[in-house]
């Protein structure tokens, strides 16, 4: 008897076949896929299926679906009408009288296709290519393509960055921001997650059903690190899985014509970070790039911590592209839909597709991976002096470790191991820092439950 | 200054041209509908316009929209391309930027559609149809179909009834129900309320979305007497406004292909007696009709007193004709499911269209107007010995008087200026009714907001 | 044995079930359809229904698909669930397999849906309505509107008139003419026959492919007493069945944006007379209204007879109203389509609808249907000193009794009984008129098949 | 001035903007693309735009439209946004009104892409894939797949083969079948010029109108060597370029649900011959693979010289896997819509693909190009005795070098420059090609205009 049936929580087989876009594959592509999915990509595909299965979950504990449904297997069979995805033990949950919930399936598919598309187009033998900017601009390009979601139409698409774990009033407050955007017409991309990444979602849902908008989207990208964190919201229609967290930021930055900044914790810094680096580089400062940090009036003293922050380690000039709006949705939605505007006169100007910035530069250091080792960590460079897009490159580094620390099974391990992090820089830039961090855990903006136990400690 | 302007409600005009069924008149009807609605109509128009333009606003209270809007105002205008709706200080949260909002407009003509259609076609010159059973059942199939919700497609209409006023609890429930409903296709009428009106809407339209199911319709069935009280909520796509209650009724038993009951108050009850009585008729023993009475654990007492108070009154055969389940959403869902797949059977079998349920015997007590007057409340037969179908008449316009006298403005202008209505009865049935009215009374479904102050009288 | 089966013609019975329009009536509207389609209606239903059945087919002897198919026969039934056609000995040519060519099954409905309307909405009591100009234009309307031809898009709806029996090379001609129109974007409306009535849809139907349009109009409007000599094209898609000639006529002119006219026989000559005693009514002097007289080169001395014999009675200011334009496919496109952009701006100006021509005003004595009795003939008023269009609507009656004596069964009945119709008038104009209608004989433009025996004698 | 100008052949200059497919290519993607079409694939380019800016013309001549538009230029240039195609001194027929024809530019834009596809995806640095037969086979399918044609539907492809150069007798015929075919809800695809490879689309077209089909595919499958003399047909919805004729017959073989074959020339006798030989294959024997000859009755004749010379060449079995049908369209129909069943009958139970024939073995010798040198052509081995598909595999390539030396620009100089081709062989099979040969030409099979100059010799 299964351990799932020990604790008898509803599990179930099925056999699932695609629809669109797996649909036609070659004899020798089916095969390839059945290779890498029984290969080394086996349990990177068990992991992120069983995500999407229990997409909806509360969770923010990536081994709490594995250890609850701890059989759980999917196999990709191939036929010669093309691909079978046999599933043995999976959650009842994703299920509706023995049938799988269509949505389901279809996000399903595109953890395959997605998982495959990297394992087979971006794989080892291509490595050379990623190695310059221009082939990593490229792999995102491919990937987000192959996925369907890069469509000639005009620019609408708003990106939603905010915590998973924030507090109800901000949760209703990005509903309510979400509605506005949508009864403009606006489009959702997030990170497709619980919390600030669903919020704009359900509101701009219901928006868009007023309006009577047919065509929506509602866009979640993600990568194999988080997804098992941040399960994928029911909402989300197209579902695309970037191979790791620098590329999931350029496909953010590339697909999205304005971004919101929703209140969140360590995630969301590093988001901010890496957006506000790029856009301090020369090639890029006369490029409209809308973005807006907002919250509910409960939030302003979070946006004034984070906006001192960035004056101080940053510089004004950091601070002149955004701009910080507190508690008013339809302000937002309105500047937002004004920005959007201006980046469709600028796109049509320079002759650049509406649906891929190819204009912004985005520098290799910001698209190179970074791997939160120990040692990487102490040897980030946070001192003044330094360009403000180098510095921010490294405080993004910092920043994305910590999350690491926090909730993707890897970095836990390292912390386990080897204790805390140690972050080393100018003592007022490490005061602001510990401050920021500190403010986090008391905002409960860390973990969903539990108490929270830093894995960082700054040394000034 | 207008008054509102004072309170500084913002409102807006505007011009507003229709899509769909509108806008093909020939120039008489176009004369004849801006007639219509510049004479007796007007008023009629004015206030449904009222209700349809503050969708989604909470009061029940029928005269609250307009002290809010004292100045608003609505005229049909003629122009050879069609109609033109000119809107005076209409509500400005009907608006997004200036623009009306999409659904709203449809709505809004909807109610113009409809009003018309009863204004020309079942007019005066008319009234002899409309005194035989099959002229009435004709007056209802040709509003319905000219509201374009008769569409010859499978079997999937559940109709939803409960109280607009029910417990956050409960409320959650309806939309649980809604949701395994909407998981398993099945699409939603109800009489287009907040409360148990929307919920189930509510919980599909989630459902619907991740089964991706694209045509799916959110039928609101109301009548110019309520629709004030209960302003459609936003998410239903398809509004009607039938001309009395009697017809409101026989068009959910028509179009529905089963009926959920959740907890409700007085109107509730005259829903669940209306349905009891034609069912129990000899013609109609043999029709299936899937009728299932459900609430959370909480409002497992109030079915224990409707159910009670049935067989009392109405007999154990009564009883059989519906199911109750308590606390187990998915359930009901599979039963309704199960239910529907008879009722086509059923359809099939008799040549019956799938659109309109002709076969169902309702008798014409059931089908001419009640008017609650104190003479025609005091002069209801409550006694045992009746046919159960008789006496279920006389029950059901009980009920309806009740709610006139709460909700309704000509009802709630007669117990002002007469006193509560005098119920008589068999002494048994009479405290029946009682411990019931007290049971809503208590559990506050009588009304949303103050003190509720009964309108009637239980004389034993 | 049946005689069809002795001549071995192949036959096929069939039941059918309809698809939009007749899917939704009440009980009553079946049963007053099945009584009406039983009763009087029911021997002009059989013969239109077997003009669709043959559709496609050479002849222009009305008689001749009854000869063919004697024992074919159509009945309208009656289920709840809506109606079913059943047809006994139905042509076999109308199949595939057993099974009904869907577009055939198409126009069948379109029969039974116009018959029964003007059964039912236009019958013996509503008398009364049709009296007057405005009532009459009432009928057209709804009966359009009901067989969902009007529709709110752009102007671009070009009528073609012209004779069913032409050359081939007149014949290519219109072909030619029809594919300049459809590249350019226009649909074709005609009288639904052979001939000049077909190969605009057909030449449409090629370039409306290679611009890859997708919603295209080939519609086409026919009367009763008609359908069976000029039975439909197999391109029509839309098919409507006006009560009578002046109502088709009607038809064409609120419905068309702009009218082409080919070589023809009489009945062309009745349209373009119909036509042009319409423009010139004074409130008519301005009204925008593309009308092309055109064919290919061997048609000009045709062209020049038609324009000698109006510039004669009507005068040269109708000669202003039309242009004529010899050999030039991609000229008459090009008119047309700056024509009808002109319809256009008008419609505009004036705020009058797209889909329905109401600003022109159409007299009386055009609306009111002739009936063609030697005695009428003889009373036509065909003298120079009358206003031109009371002189144009005689002379289109004129000609309108020469085609029923042609072509018509009831007018080929009076000339078999009474001999040929004499038509009196000033003599240089019955001496246009002899010379014309020689022509047009020597032209064989009054009959596909056999020997042509005048139906007319011109007493100068 | 030029040349085109002096003659007067209007011409124009345009730029166009791709939809579907090339809209969302990367920069680099556009940047390889610009550099293929204006190196090496620049003339071959040219010439095929070239071939559908003349589409529907008449000539076979493959230098033709070349003389009449000696100026015409296109380029594939490159911005941002995409790409854009620059056409300079392009045939005036194209465009409607200085517009060009939507369809015509679709079928510009298959030209890009598929040349694109061959020389970047097939390029040299994949020649390797290119030697296995599974690696042909994969090319075939990616660019079918590229090319958006191949689609998980129910089977309803026909293929029909036959002449460019037929009578109008028999180019009728085609036409009737094809309107059979169409009326049975059948897909066609042919080699996509005039002739036997029109007829039947056109056939389709009108069946497909009258049975309101709406997705309906005329797919042209062709080859750069062939796409001047044979410029597609206008009906053509989806063009195919395939880099070879090899790889255009795998195509035609693997797409097609069943295979009509009209009279023809030598190019059709290789397209049997070609066919047989892999249905004689072993591994091919169980396979349902519907396969009839067809003409009128004045084409019998024809029909039973090429039964003669397969019966004595390749034996009685190939003459069994064929069935001719005589002036009998309807049955073509019925019989190849029973041969589809079977094949979707036969797909089912191997879980192959609907789309793509994946089952069908075809050998090396079948896919790999045959450059009809006058060295290739001598040492053909025509000689009994030698396994069946081995001699199908030589007689196919006799065919195919003679239709070179007809119409293809290679083989024509080749032919100017050395003479004929001999081709020896056993006496009996000489004699045979011989007659067959020489009654292509008596037939005027052999060439659209002019006096047929033989470009082959038979040794005996």
């Amino acid at each position: 008897m299964s351990e799932a049936a020990e604790r008898s929580l509803p599990v179930q087989d099925a056999s699932i076949y695609p629809k669109g876009g797996l649909d036609v594959l070659s004899r020798a592509e089916v095969a390839r896929l059945r290779d890498a999915s029984s290969g080394g990509m086996h349990e990177l595909l068990r992991r992120c299926a069983l995500a999407v299965l229990t997409s909806g979950s509360a969770s923010d504990d990536p081994r709490a679906a594995r250890d609850l449904y701890p059989d759980f297997d999917i196999q990709v069979l191939q036929q010669d009408r093309g691909v079978r995805l046999e599933l043995v033990n999976a959650p009842a949950m994703a299920f509706v009288d023995g049938v799988i919930i269509r949505g389901i399936a279809e996000l399903l598919f595109a953890v395959v296709r997605d998982l495959a598309y990297t394992a087979i187009e971006l794989g080892p033998q291509y490595a050379a290519d990623l190695e310059s900017s221009e082939g990593i601009t490229n792999a995102v390009f491919g990937l987000l393509r192959n996925a369907r979601v890069l469509k000639p139409q005009d620019p609408n698409l708003v990106v939603c960055w905010g915590g998973h774990s924030i507090s109800r009033d901000e949760y209703l407050y990005t509903k309510q921001v979400g509605y506005e955007l949508g009864l403009r017409g606006l489009d959702i991309c997030t990170g497709c997650g619980p919390g600030a990444m669903k919020g704009p979602m359900k509101g701009a849902t219901i928006a868009h059903a007023k309006q009577r908008k047919r065509n929506t989207r509602y866009i979640g990208i993600t990568e194999p690190g988080i997804i098992a964190a941040e399960s994928p919201n029911p909402i989300v229609n197209h579902l695309v899985i970037m191979p790791d967290i620098e590329k999931r930021l350029e496909a953010f930055v590339r697909m999205g014509h304005g971004i919101i900044v929703f209140p969140g914790g360590v995630g969301t810094a590093e988001e901010i970070l890496y957006l506000l680096g790029i856009l301090l580089h020369e090639q890029n400062a006369h490029l409209p790039f809308p973005l807006i940090l907002t919250g509910p009036t409960i939030a302003a003293p979070y946006f004034e911590q984070i906006d001192k922050f960035i004056r101080l380690t940053l510089g004004e000039q950091a601070a002149s592209r955004y701009q910080i709006i507190i508690g008013d949705p339809v302000e937002v939605a309105r500047q937002m839909t004004a920005g959007v505007r201006q980046v469709r006169e600028y796109r049509i100007a320079q002759k650049d597709s509406f649906y891929f910035n190819w204009s912004i530069d985005i520098p290799g250091e910001y698209q190179q991976p970074f791997i939160p080792s120990h040692e990487a960590m102490a040897a980030l460079d946070l001192h003044h002096g330094r360009a403000a897009h180098a510095l921010a490159a490294d405080l993004r580094r910092a920043f994305s470790g910590i999350v690491a620390g926090n909730v993707k099974e890897e970095g836990m391990r390292r912390i386990e191991q080897f204790g805390p992090f140690e972050i080393h820089g100018d003592h007022d830039m490490m005061q602001a820092l510990d401050a920021l961090l500190r403010a986090f855990v008391e905002q409960r903006r860390m973990k969903i439950a539990g108490e929270y136990k830093p894995c960082y400690r700054v040394v000034t």
